[in-house]
């Protein structure tokens, strides 16, 4: 979250207005207005938390993916229960939004009775930002997990070809004073966005970043394309990156294989002209009243929260964030302020917007 | 797994004569002998899957703090179901292998129902390795995890001292055919058990490993002390480093917060003289069925675990190995040539054996 977009070169956005925009844009598609509802204010969450890889920027690609019916506009989902906490879905290749949304409330409202719920889901297509669904179970006093497979671009430890997604790995623990815990981390030492906004800034690209087969460039759409490769979390071997890989191929096991999605190298079909993604994700809620009565958890998370934030600091560091802090205040800004989209971004939008006769809010 | 001791310095001992030695120990200092039978069981598996800083080199440890009673040697541990699925267990002090044995134990019979069960559990003791509860459910074709806190020894990233411990986070996957996938990690950089290894061998310690506050150094029983400082996983900000502090938060506050354990700082109690340690577990079991019939399950875990060891490999590097797969080849070796126990671990053992009128194994 420290490497941002340059202010300067920027356009600033209001958050509800790119919100509506959106909505109509998926709407003008022959999305039901319910879902686009639901796909507009993940995408924008995306953008306010500081996730801008994830948010509007993906848009043209949602609108050429369902303008070809590459990704079903009236997807019929089914969720199949197979025993009292666990079940499957099929996104029926909706939105990964719509379907995503659909599945987490799913797990929800069964942890409601059941303690908790977890759901495997196939057939559906890039869902935005993993802490979105991980955060719908934290007004419910629940930790909610959210798991997604993508597109091959991170190197298994020993190998030299792109096999795993960054495949993003989020828990949102529920907390009744400051902000909630919420992890939302790609399982690649870092999200292709931070290499995308290092290059745009001309800067050399940290060691670690990305596995040195080939010199990292940008495409002409202004993003990091899947030839340049990634370490997993922990980067080479040597400083732990079997961690990283373990995670993100376990992350996979649960999204794709669980489930029957696509997995692995076969994810490429979400960037492969003509075929249709089968992205696969998992959710999950379990309630912390079935653990321990919330005055003692409260208490408890209060206290770590501030133990952990009592070290003294590093030079140059001006207090220890806990995970999810940082997109939380980068939200208060966004939202105040406006959302922060780059000129590339803002072109495309406009186009978007001329072909389908709306009126673009940038 | 790939720095393991000198092999001319160690002496091998047959792993089931260690366990026997193991279990005469326990119930000399009181222990039944069912509890002693699991806990050896435990322990002996750290030094055959190579986590040799959590196997018999501990033992003096529990040893001490058994006749201090400091550990209870007949702990009334107390499973309480809070839900269809979730609960809590107070593990009355006992050893951390039986506490968690039979907490993981109750997890998987209730699974076996519910389709998935969770318990936090406080009152307990260090547990060896997580990943030897994880593994308990891979024979009923579950997902088994495990999660432990720690003594403080990690950095939060941006802090200056050690907060967190290197709380482990182990997921067994059950797999048909070939190694089940069993991820078993420390939530930092590198276990601490790696550093030592290096110190002794005389190596210089990789940056990334330790957090630069102060040069590492042995202690005067060969181990790394608590005041050398270790890095998350992913090391620095820069590296990612962020991500192994949330993991390793997100440890803590379910296998602590949620139990009503200690967490953070309050964990250096597991090294204080005169205190009991209060650590505490996370442990979980889910059913494949519960998602997905298993022959289709296998197939493409299969699949997935072939497209990932496909890769082209690195320079130097034989075969791509998933988690869990150098362990359970180190155990085949250890099973058949003997556990490697270094000098000055073998001289603490004939102390122990000494004291309490056993045959030393070694």
């Amino acid at each position: 979250m420290d490497d941002e977009v340059p202010r300067d070169s920027v356009i600033r956005c209001d958050a509800a207005a790119l919100r509506e925009f959106t909505e109509r844009v998926l709407t003008a598609l022959g999305v039901p207005p319910a879902d686009a509802r639901i796909a507009a204010d993940v995408i924008v969450e995306g953008d306010l938390r500081g996730f801008e890889s994830h948010g509007v920027a993906r848009l043209p690609w949602f609108v050429k993916r369902l303008r070809l019916g590459l990704i079903a506009v009236r997807p019929a989902i089914a969720i199949e229960w197979r025993t009292a906490t666990t079940g499957h879905c099929d996104g029926g290749n909706g939105l990964g939004m719509v379907v995503g949304h659909r599945a987490m409330a799913a797990c929800i409202e069964r942890a409601k009775q059941a303690g908790a719920a977890f759901l495997a889901v196939k057939g559906s297509n890039h869902f935005g930002i993993a802490g979105y669904y991980s955060s719908m179970a934290l007004p419910f006093q629940m930790i909610g997990i959210a798991l997604s497979n993508a597109s091959p671009r991170v190197v298994p430890t020993g190998g030299t070809t792109g096999i795993l997604g960054t495949n993003p790995l989020s828990v949102a623990v529920p907390r009744r004073n400051g902000h909630p815990f919420i992890l939302d981390m790609s399982t690649s030492a870092v999200s292709s966005g931070k290499i995308d906004v290092k290059l745009r800034k001309g800067e050399k690209v940290p060691e670690g970043w990305v596995y040195p087969s080939v010199e990292p460039f940008l495409d002409d759409t202004g993003v990091v394309p899947m030839t340049v490769l990634q370490y997993p979390l922990g980067g080479r071997r040597e400083t732990g990156g079997y961690k990283g890989f373990g995670l993100g191929l376990l992350v996979d096991m649960l999204s794709g294989v669980l489930s029957g999605a696509n997995t692995g190298s076969g994810l490429s079909a979400s960037q492969t002209p003509g075929t249709t993604s089968n992205m696969g994700h998992f959710f999950g809620a379990l309630q912390v009243a079935g653990f321990r009565d919330a005055p003692g958890f409260d208490d408890d998370l209060g206290r770590l929260i501030a133990d952990v934030t009592a070290s003294p600091l590093e030079a140059g560091v001006e207090r220890i964030l806990i995970p999810g802090e940082p997109e939380m205040i980068r939200r208060e800004e966004h939202r105040r302020s406006g959302v922060p989209i780059l000129p590339a971004v803002v072109e495309k939008l406009r186009e978007v917007a001329s072909e389908l006769g709306i009126e673009s809010p940038v």
